[in-house]
């Protein structure tokens, strides 16, 4: 790991393989464990810099897939890199876009170069290469940056999930090839199904290859949410103790809290802004649909203990409100809000690993 | 005027009829001239009211028809009144309605009485009456309630100018009587149409019913420019110097400085929101849209002048990609300039006036 990189542990639950850290980088620090909103056009859908910063936002996420399209990474590097074109001065994360690519299903093709596909905004034929997805990331400037791996679908064959976990180490070492500038992590993705012995040996093969840090991919594509938990519960303990954990693309409550509970220490999810962006609130792990009739004259606060901007000036029946009437603030206000919500979830779950309260405080998760 | 409102002129220009002053309300002052942003729905569109605040916003309006029939007044009033429900804690003005019931066309009925019409969201019929928009403008709670108009169309004939503003003043009556809060101004709104004598009759008329606050109306209806200069010019020197003038529906930049020039202090429009929501910028008086080429690569900020957010942060180059995305953000971020352009520009005069710059400052506009 360069230098710029670090991840120290802080403390460790005494009944759970829970743990808080803080992972540095050359823009700023996380304290972990901890939530990233996804900003995947280069901005949080509906959120400035400055609420996600008031939002409680450390590390946020964007997406070299979509940004390879538009604007194209010349543009973001010709303003000064991601952080400037943004104006996010705080740590960003960018996928590699391999999840994105695989999703487009019967519209590309994959070999053992890379993935070809044609463009949803112009139809011209684009070829995105482990090399190239690094070249991207390296212009756009993260400070991390993740391979491009092969994502199998769920359900999948033992054969096929083997096929994709064997690439996406030989595509990662390409990776590490490419891979340009000692001012980014790139971090490798266990692949591997839902088979535990394909995850076993997928994650053993990378620690070899010693990265800045880990994460697990491949999961929340459909499978039930049990099989999550065992992924995770069999690929965690390989990894080493010294790099920062990340589980992607899983944002829910219980998700996050069992994963915290195996060693996990970073998350992202387009669920919140999702969420509010179709009117729903996140509240203590519900969901809310606000045009539901009972909100129309509750004039609570969507959740009294909420320290957002949101929950600090308007109630449940002004939300309703905005939502009905389609206006875009209501989005806003309700993205605010369920990003605050996720990230002070795991700040919660953070004090009270550091406090060893995470297994009482948390019991009913579990 | 209940002692709830003032307006004390600060400072007269030595070339016009243009002045600053202050005008005081239950929930703070104005400095006039001032730009007013446009909250139709209890928000002004995309934008939250920290961001209206940084904007300098200090009045902003709302409007009758269209809480009333969403969420209805009921509940608006449930939650504490307008500035608790929209959790602005600045003065509001609330439009009676008038002018968007006359708008409906076909589909609305005028008699002496009111008017009656279908509710374009639930086809139930609605009378609305100046006793009835004034009972509503009670319930909603608003610093600054405005009569119930009958707003005649351009092109109008002179028969039909004389019968709506002769009817106005009737109804201005009958507002006057229904009205029941002290803490509320009712403003009086001159008709007239293009006649310069039916302008100057009703002007007349509307001063001896000594109102705390006089507009003028039934501009900005399609009539070209110059005419909106001809009836200001008219009607402006016949309303009283002790109370605040308010030229509805105004908010270009040549028409505010033109009408300043013959007295006029308050504003408002929806073009700042309505050009950001269609991704355009209003700079120095002209309108770009972003969606042009040339912006793609421009990493300068819209005007390196502007103190807003969106001018101290973003390029047109990333305000373009987001328009281009149609990322919501994009929106936000316009609006939030194209507000503070306007209300910063009536500051510019403003100062100005007070520093009797005023015609050498703006020359060029007038």
């Amino acid at each position: 790991m360069s230098q710029s990189f670090s991840f120290n542990s802080q403390a460790f639950c005494s009944y759970t393989k829970a743990r808080a850290g803080v992972f540095s980088t050359p823009h700023g620090n996380i304290d972990t464990p901890r939530f990233m909103p996804v900003g995947t056009l280069a901005n949080v859908k509906t959120l400035t810099p400055a609420q996600l910063q008031a939002a409680g936002a450390q590390m946020i996420l964007a997406n070299t897939y979509h940004l390879h399209l538009q604007p194209g990474e010349s543009i973001v590097a010709g303003a000064g890199g991601l952080h400037k074109f943004m104006a996010w001065g705080g740590p960003i994360l960018t996928d590699s876009g391999g999840f994105q690519v695989f999703s487009l299903g019967d519209i590309r093709t994959i070999s053992e170069t890379g993935v070809k596909f044609r463009s949803p905004r112009d139809g011209s034929m684009i070829d995105l290469t482990p090399e190239r997805s690094i070249q991207i990331q390296n212009e756009l400037g993260a400070d991390v940056i993740m391979a491009f791996d092969e994502c199998p679908p769920y359900p999948a064959s033992r054969e096929e999930v083997e096929l994709a976990t064997n690439r996406t180490y030989r595509w990662l070492q390409r990776c590490m090839k490419a891979h340009q500038r000692q001012d980014q992590a790139l971090f490798g993705i266990v692949q591997g199904g839902v088979y535990a012995d394909m995850r076993s040996m997928a994650a053993r093969q990378l620690v070899d290859l010693d990265l800045p840090g880990y994460a697990i991919g491949g999961v929340s594509v459909g499978e039930p949410g049990e099989l999550i938990d065992d992924i995770v519960k069999v690929t965690t303990p390989l990894l080493p103790e010294d790099k920062p954990r990340y589980l992607m693309g899983v944002g829910t409550h219980r998700e996050m809290v069992r994963a915290i509970a195996s060693g996990i220490d970073l998350f992202d999810c387009v669920i919140p802004t999702r969420l509010g962006r179709h009117g729903s609130a996140l509240v203590r792990g519900e969901r809310w649909n606000l045009k539901n009739a009972k909100f129309r004259e509750d004039f609570r606060p969507l959740d009294e203990s909420c320290p957002c901007y949101c929950c600090q000036n308007f109630s449940r029946a002004y939300l309703s409100h905005l939502v009905r009437a389609k206006e875009a603030l209501g989005f806003t206000l309700l993205s605010l809000h369920n990003v605050t919500e996720l990230i002070r979830f795991t700040q919660r779950i953070r004090d009270a690993i550091l406090g060893d309260r995470f297994t009482t405080e948390f019991a009913s998760w579990l």
